[in-house]
């Protein structure tokens, strides 16, 4: 299989939008972007050995480079519309380009976001993904919002992924519902869209967790010149979690493991019973685990009030202490 | 150096323009197109090894990654406004992470495209630059405009990127004014920007030069349903490549050699007086090298009339034949 046999296979799962003027195949692609809508733009890599384990399923890698870029529209309470891929493969046989293609076509349908652009070119296995997504002015969620007094929330659970890559690199074997839950929530993480979207107008302030909660909020206390306090005990975490580790395991893959493509944001109390409900009409779990306090920093603490420091806040490049 | 001081040093030279609403430092930028203004997208990537050879300057790969996206920027008649970068490093160093930092911010402030997000990673040494440009609407250069008696035109001169690459893979000197032009034009390629924008309205088909000259022309030929037939005698040559290089092995590295990221279009015979003007007034030379004729395919002939193939049309990743 050659390149443009390869594009040519991508672009048959593209996806239609009325709003591309021009999609792939020229230069560049040409998009018209609605009166009244900021553009939002961000762009994530992810490299094997890196982000992903030798051998992973292709569909779940592709996925996953996508729901990564997705995760930070929902975050910033963006639309997702348009995408641009740049594969990086060592070899482009059928099967893995198949794999591949169906993996990001599943989460992009999902997501109403066309491909309408990028490339493809020999290399290291390395996936390139740009989304852009847009948003009416001034109602972005942003990091630099939170005020004293809000309470600190996040969705989903957290540390399935982080677990998980603990597990496979541990060779432990995938052999219970459990084990493959935690699995699954590492290879096709869920952005979180229609939450990042019904949180305009509600939440001050907003990140998806990504290094890890402790780093990803400390994020949103420097942007906002505030303190984060965090109470322990109410991270939440999934049963399969729960059944697979032990407490202090569990606390620590919450806090500082990352990859689990929840948001994480604040809002004032008085709206609390709004979010609940917005949770409940979407199906999608919300747990208040602190609130926001002057001064700076995050601090996690015990039951008993004491700060808990793992030594790290989570994944940094370069530098990085993954858990 | 970490991740994160790593992103202040690019963050510090990201540039600003007025329509950025948010830039670098949150989950995704915000930015305002203006009203009657489409936005135009593209995306690429190069890997060390692949498209650029290892112990290369940092500044000359980042300037390239920069180049290769402007260029197809250019080919759109579209004028750059952001970027985005993902980069990936073995390890960042720091005068590595400043080689390349000084190489990107020298032409993107040239362009005046500012960089509004990204991502910095560790893997191989691999770099994704999303450009993204605005063009008023039907005013954008496509492939697919080419129109039976247009005149073919390519800007510049062809070839000597190709030739400097033969030239380092053979471990020729770079010991002359010759030898440093062809690799001046190899690692720090101009995007034909102005030309772009003076080609609104005048050329009817665009395509910038990558792959190849004639693999190039293809994509025109094929999306216009027309055939091209050029003049192996009219493709532009470098008084550097003439100097360096037999005849016989200007003409290849001309017609297929491709990283010469120069404009090639096509326009009908009576606006030829108006892009002499045009370029007289850019300082880019323009070559006539051909006609677009009822048909299909690229034809490159000889003075004698003789059809000339070099067995491939250009540079393909996972088949391809470089030069």
């Amino acid at each position: 299989m050659g390149e443009f046999d390869l594009i040519s296979r991508l672009t048959a799962r593209a996806g239609a939008r009325a709003d591309i003027a021009l999609g792939i195949g020229d230069d560049a692609a040409l998009l018209q972007v609605p009166p009244g809508e900021q553009l939002v733009a961000c762009c994530d890599t992810l490299n094997e050995g890196v982000h992903f384990l030798a051998g992973t399923d292709a569909g779940d890698i592709s996925w996953k480079s996508l729901a990564v870029n997705l995760s930070d529209l929902a975050a910033m309470g963006a639309r997702p519309a348009w995408t641009l891929l740049s594969l990086s493969l060592p070899r482009a046989d059928r099967e893995l380009v198949d794999g591949f293609i169906e993996g990001f076509h599943a989460l992009a349908s999902q997501a109403e976001a066309a491909l309408v652009g990028g490339d493809t070119t020999s290399g290291p296995l390395s996936i390139c993904v740009t989304a852009l997504g847009l948003v009416p002015p001034g109602r972005a969620l942003r990091r630099d919002g939170a005020q004293v007094g809000d309470l600190v929330c996040v969705s989903g659970t957290l540390g399935d992924a982080a677990a998980a890559l603990n597990r496979a690199r541990a060779g432990a074997p995938v052999d219970s519902a459990a084990a493959r839950a935690l699995q699954s929530r590492m290879r096709r993480p869920t952005p979180r869209l229609a939450l990042g979207l019904a949180l305009r107008g509600v939440a001050h302030a907003a990140i998806d967790v990504s290094d890890g909660l402790l780093a990803d909020l400390g994020h949103i206390a420097r942007a906002s010149a505030v303190g984060l306090r965090l109470e322990a005990a109410a991270l939440p975490a999934s049963e399969a979690l729960r059944a697979l580790f032990p407490a202090e395991d569990c606390l620590r893959f919450q806090a500082i493991g990352g990859d689990d493509y929840e948001l994480a944001f604040t809002l004032p109390p008085q709206r609390l019973e709004l979010l609940r409900a917005l949770g409940a009409d979407l199906g999608v779990e919300i747990s208040v685990i602190g609130q926001v306090v002057a001064g700076d920093g995050v601090r996690l603490e015990a039951p008993d009030g004491a700060a808990i420091d793992f030594g790290c806040t989570g994944w940094e490049h370069f530098t990085g202490s993954p858990p």
